[in-house]
């Protein structure tokens, strides 16, 4: 027998060498969460085993070397061995480190800032002399000599204040310049404003144009810090959930004026509350980035973008020249440049090249997938010598839209789901709403977001609720599974569990909407691999982009056949990859003028140009896959 | 005895040698105009001898080498020798002789244009290739690519039109294309408009914005011909009538944004009657040049012009950089290049260094002196190795300002006065109306303009009305000397010959302001010329710009001391020499990057910095000057 302690409750019991640490804790009166019933596949029970001492892992799924080496062990898969002090971390903390611990980096520049060196935008504080009836040098020849910028350029509205904004401070200020932009890196230098000797530092702003959320960064052009961050729904929404409804919708008479507008007051609320938060003015804000895809870019400059959705589904520009935030009615400094990342075809947006910058992909020699799971599916494959994309209408399914419950990811959606393996029933994770959070009080359900579908899928999947067509099997003994009025479904939350007091549901109309989203993203980087002679294994390294990849369990999805099955270590979320490609192009030239190149050389695969997609997805379109062999860690668990 | 046969008429005399042919017309029954008394001063009784036989010259006063070759003589000054066929041209011919030969040139380019080498802004047919699923690159690199600029450049409104634009006209259009401008010679080309493949020719509008007239130029750009002029009262006019009271008015409340609103309204108005007249639509227009004093253009811009005015006068901006039709509100092609002309100092505007182009003086070898006559009094002395300038504030007098008949040189201004020698009794010519004109019926006189009082001063001076110090001279037998309201007086009309029934009269103290403008103009030049240690009969062309400047009387300028006394062929009229500057920089790179060249390398004399400018000011307050040795010519008549 070997004495078990826990932490941080100190209670004692002894065990016997093969006891579960579940079974011993349970002796203690303690519960450890087993939500997939101790199959050791949630990863819920994980607990600390102090030195990693007496102990012996029987299975270490969800756990990389790190994790066991600092002790880390599941609860329902490890057996005591000897002498064990054993500590169970709080229920909550164990949630944010498996939801966060492998998705989205806090702001990390890949560089150590130095503005000198990678800023284009930045202030130079000027004494000029005045002018006297000895020398009546015109101000702007005086600023200048001053500055030693004899092809200084500036804007009509920057010549307008120079005079007055010269005497305000008696012949001193600070001049806001921008030495360059990847447009003409030997252009001349721009006088973006003249402000008074004591100006605050200059910010800039990074930008990503989601479909769904916009989301903003503001940074000190100097320090390269982060001030503050804020993310807002595309104030678009109303005119249309999706690419194709805007394209229709700014088609109709004044409707791309509408839509521009609309954007840029959701931009403009975002520039409002993260400015109040930094505790700076709109008008610092001499320098903003934007990414997104092509039609949110097209539109946010107003460029009719009618031809992303026609046949041949050309973009009018996919590299937009630099423009000023007046022209656009961004409510930042009037003369600051809005700077517009490069796409690379109509559904290979700003958004992807970001990412291909952000993970540094593109100066890599691992070959590289970097994919971003939404709608448009659109992935990359390649590394610092070449670089293909494709995009594939996976359609709105785990964006939660086209599912009976589905819903965005916002506070009541379902973004996690166990299934009991004896007993069928599911536990779920809610988005909780903060209030309730903080009172410890659990969020009620309203629905399932794209992460909380997969969850779902794979569970059902692994558990057999489903088999590997989809199909609900009616034989398992739940009330769950059921004829509902739009045929099979399983039922997630019971109405009374509901914040709408309606039961939530899966159908198997559901269910196929889902599994011909991943099938099209599948089948997308099956034949992009193919079409240059690349097998999947291959890959080294697989990156996962855009703000809803950060909440995808890759296990998971591996297991429906979204993501291709691999060592669980060559997968990486890089959270919101548009934002963060914006944020390096704002910081650093460097960054810039790579993903110009990037964009440039990226080949660009059009996947409905012949069958080789259709067959692809047709073998897709089963759990995981038709071909098994492709899943061989799916085969493994199946068999088990 | 001779016989004079006169020509058209064919009457005949007999005359013997000695007689004048004033005399022998007389004799015929003919009557030649001679208002200045037969003294060979007006030049009004101008006649052609047949192959100049018969005759002698006894003064040439007025008439050049090639006159006299082609047989001109003056009527009282030209004595019979033997047989003589004389031609008397119709009246309204010698009127048109005199003021127009040596003023302003027709529109002739001093290069042959050709629009390869000489403009930037030119139409380039472009047909693309459409897009296809095999090639699904963006719109704008394909026209990129079809043009072969790899680094066009584009507006944002340029980029909104580029999709519907090219699908258009099915893939085909013409490219407006800026292929550099002065202020970036080596910058990217700029890609202003794309229109369908039919497009007519680019025009281009050279524009010059005085204090009181603003004129146009339209020009074929492919061509360089000038398809329409227009000129215009400056709609500022009614905000003050010179550039000071215009200054301060820009500085009140919302005043600079109605200065410019105004200025802007001519132009729009001129082009628009322009247009009509070419036949072209304003939307044709690709590129404006402007010309101007530092204030119109700073009013133009809506750049604060306040430092102007106040000590030590300096400008905001000498050298605008080119902005956008469509920031102005100028009503050509929105995305037009509008480009001000540079100018010196804060009153040796764009206007001067349009004229030192437009005379080539910064070119050439001569020693040459440029002057703008008017209220500034702007003059230039130099060569192709250096440039040197000056403004004196010589007052509206010469503008009809500050006088108490002046008037604008508009319809029924008396431009032309001759005294009869014996009598005091005055000849006016009348800028005649149009439709009275037609009908051969004299236009009655409102008031003296410019060049009318720089006649009338000369001639009172020449007959001794006013004494050198510009008294009256009550001593003369005319009821025209009088004392009037306004103290001594002299009647140029009475009040039923005029069109308001009030005399027209100058008084002392119009002389005195006269003088006053006169004397600070001669001593701007003699002062610059001291300052370069340059005499000024060193100066081998005298060069007389400004719109004014080209219906100045030289002979008379000079008789009071307004120009220096130089051989009659060292003068030259220009004309509007701003507004040619403005055509030339419009049509020819070369000419523009040689007006900022020029207007750089100016060095600018503030005369208002030490006492020598009074000195020179007090010496030249006398008709012509105190030292009548620097006006040999004028002593030598007034000894006669």
């Amino acid at each position: 027998m070997h004495t078990i302690r826990f932490e941080p409750s100190g209670q004692q019991v002894q065990a016997s060498t093969g006891t579960l640490l579940s079974e011993a804790a349970d002796q203690a009166g303690l519960e450890l969460n087993m939500p997939c019933g101790g199959q050791g596949r949630c990863g819920r029970c994980v607990v600390i085993a102090q030195n990693g001492a007496g102990i012996r892992r029987r299975s270490t799924v969800r756990l990389s070397a790190e994790d066991m080496a600092a002790g880390y062990a599941l609860g329902c898969q490890t057996v005591v061995e000897g002498d064990a002090v054993i500590t169970i971390p709080p229920q909550e903390k164990i949630e944010r480190r498996l939801t966060t611990d492998k998705t989205a980096h806090g702001v990390v520049l890949p560089f150590t800032y130095n503005p000198q060196v990678h800023q284009p935008v930045r202030l130079f504080p000027v004494t000029i002399e005045p002018p006297s009836m000895a020398d009546q040098t015109d101000d702007w020849s005086r600023l200048k000599r001053a500055l030693s910028m004899p092809d200084l350029a500036a804007d009509l509205p920057t010549m307008r204040r120079l005079g007055p904004a010269l005497r305000a401070n008696d012949w001193t200020a600070t001049a806001v310049i921008e030495t360059d932009t990847w447009a003409q890196p030997d252009g001349p230098p721009r006088l973006v404003a003249l402000l008074p000797p004591d100006a605050p530092e200059a910010v800039g702003a990074a930008v990503d144009i989601g479909t769904t959320t916009v989301s903003l960064y503001l940074v000190n052009l100097h320090t390269g810090e982060v001030l503050a961050k804020a993310a807002e729904y595309n104030g678009q929404i109303k005119r249309g959930e999706d690419v194709i409804s805007r394209i229709i919708f700014a088609g109709k008479n004044n409707g791309l004026a509408d839509l521009q507008k609309l954007v840029v007051e959701t931009i403009n609320a975002l520039l409002q509350r993260a400015t109040r938060r930094a505790g700076i003015e709109p008008e610092q804000i001499f320098k903003m980035t934007v990414s997104g895809n092509s039609t949110m870019l097209h539109l946010f400059l107003t460029i009719p973008p009618a031809s992303i959705r026609l046949e041949p589904f050309v973009t009018a520009i996919n590299q937009p020249l630099p423009v000023r935030a007046a022209d656009l009615g961004v409510n930042i400094h009037p003369q600051a440049s809005v700077d517009c990342l490069p796409g690379v075809a109509s559904y290979v947006g700003a958004d992807i090249s970001a990412g291909v910058i952000g993970s540094q992909m593109c100066t890599s020699t691992a070959l590289t997938l970097f994919l971003d799971v939404g709608t448009n599916g659109e992935t990359v494959l390649g590394d610092c010598d070449w670089l293909i994309s494709c995009a594939c209408s996976a359609g709105p399914a785990f964006e939660g839209a086209g599912v009976q419950d589905g819903m965005r990811a916002t506070i009541g959606a379902i973004e996690e789901v166990w299934i009991n393996h004896q007993d069928y029933e599911p536990t779920c994770r809610v988005i909780p709403h903060p209030k309730l959070e903080v009172q410890g009080v659990p969020t009620p359900p309203r629905g399932l977001c794209g992460s909380g579908l997969i969850s779902l899928l794979a569970e059902m999947f692994i558990t057999g609720v489903v088999d590997k067509g989809g199909n609900l099997n009616f034989n398992l003994n739940t009330p769950r599974i059921r004829e509902g009025e739009h045929g099979p479904e399983y039922v997630v939350a019971w109405a009374h569990e509901t914040a709408h007091e309606r039961d939530i549901v899966i159908t198997k109309v559901d269910i196929d909407n889902l599994m011909r989203a991943k099938g099209a993203i599948y089948a997308g980087f099956t034949v992009m691999a193919q079409s240059v002679g690349i097998e999947l294994d291959m890959v080294e390294r697989v990156l996962i982009g855009g703000s809803f990849g950060q909440y995808i369990n890759v296990e998971k999805a591996v297991q429906i056949g979204l993501l291709p099955d691999m060592a669980w270590d060559r997968f990486e979320f890089l959270g919101n990859t548009s934002l963060q490609g914006a944020l390096l192009a704002l910081l650093n030239r460097d960054y810039r003028r790579q993903v110009a190149e990037a964009a440039a050389r990226m080949t660009y695969l059009e996947l409905s140009a012949d069958n080789t997609f259709y067959e692809a997805f047709m073998s897709a379109l089963f759990l995981p896959h038709t071909d098994l062999d492709q899943f061989p860690s799916v085969a493994k668990l199946l068999q088990k």
